[in-house]
């Protein structure tokens, strides 16, 4: 299986990425599932900024149905990474994104991968259709 | 100054604590702040089990205002280890709890610490008085 | 898309994950993140009971080079779950897992992922061959 | 007991911290624990810019031998906070941090404490002078 190639410039949002010390396992390396907290933040992050999110008391909130992560170099501590993200697909009330990190320098991801937010009502857990400001920032960051 | 000794029988809650793969650091050993998490959980599994506390939606919570932590020796996944939690001191709406971490066959503490509590409403995060089950279950593990 | 069924019996090693208090994330459930470190534990646990991986001096580590998974049914501190692994292919230094977690007397899923380990020197990082006591556990728990 | 007072011109070094998703925990706030992964990061990131520490393959590396925090105003992603550290005590082999952290245009801390590190042989483990590079950047954060 050939490796794939994924470019920062496939990306229109970006946040740096700080590791932390504990990050770093028996191996001298960030753990494989700290990825998914980078990947995490990048996400809530923009949501937060951008789509007016509204984490402790919104009626909306977003739950992880999926996510997939292609380790392609190591990463440690002290590094800074860069986070790029993407909507890939947008429906009734979930989100595809797409998501990479790059070394500093470097346009080529060291890892990439995927997560499926779903958006449902606080109270009840049903899904709920995305509107208003929190579509319209999801839909400035999509490209396919 | 000379190592203190804290033993097991000092002890009146205990309960298995399991390591993670990613609780051991770049030095192979479990990471200082991880010990932290063991303490947190010894204290709301015996809240949850014994003083009815409800963390999802219960009106009163409990905040962690202090901590500390002595590191005596060692520890690495995947050792599981026994948590031993005691009441020291219950007030009108804060305790102090004293914990500490025990390897397998081994009486004296390879880690101790203690945490203090402030309960609160959860509206509003004004202290609130400890009563009924939670101020019973609290002073059933107390000990001087 | 339909939900995909995964069911207890179609793994061949099980241990118990313990969650934390510090686990679940401010929407009151497990965080998405953590379900890897307890897929990571289940592997290494694995590896280091049977295999004979000694993850502070072998010659031999192994990188996780992609993970992903599935989120069915949410989970919350402090249950307690059990974590089902089996090796779904062996080939010269990787080997594929599949995994999953189960809530407390249920055979349906709760999540499941994948997960592929590359296995390499620790001294060069240049993937080694699979061999000996570690190719026999690898085997043991191997199911199309 | 009144709230001490701790203020951000106490400290000689100072590092950005950026707070994750996941460092909130049910109630909404950063959990206990992960205040210790901001000091140690902090720590570390001084030792490795200023101190010559290797963590991969350095001769001597750090054990915290014990450790506490007192939290005095809540913090929450998204904040990104300001860590200060201070050396308040350097020994042959040991060093006493002082740490704190700061929200935004607020030089009041909202959470401090402190840490020890043991400098030790890393074949050994057995207590080794801190000396040359690593001591010099120690002086140079040193202030009653």
């Amino acid at each position: 299986m050939p490796r794939q190639t994924v470019l920062k410039n496939e990306f229109t949002y970006f946040k740096e990425v700080h590791t932390r010390w504990m990050d770093n396992d028996t191996y001298g390396h960030v753990n494989n599932v700290v990825y998914y907290s980078y990947f995490d933040t990048l996400v809530n992050s923009y949501l937060i900024e951008k789509g007016g999110l509204d984490i402790q008391t919104g009626d909306q909130i977003g739950f992880i149905v999926n996510s997939n992560c292609e380790y392609q170099q190591s990463v440690a501590f002290p590094e800074i990474l860069h986070g790029g993200l993407k909507v890939a697909r947008i429906g009734t009330s979930s989100v595809d994104y797409a998501l990479a990190l790059f070394k500093e320098g470097n346009d080529l991801a060291c890892a990439f991968g995927a997560m499926t937010h779903v958006f449902v009502d606080r109270a009840t857990n049903e899904p709920s259709p995305i509107r208003g400001q929190l579509r319209d920032a999801l839909e400035a960051i999509y490209t396919k």
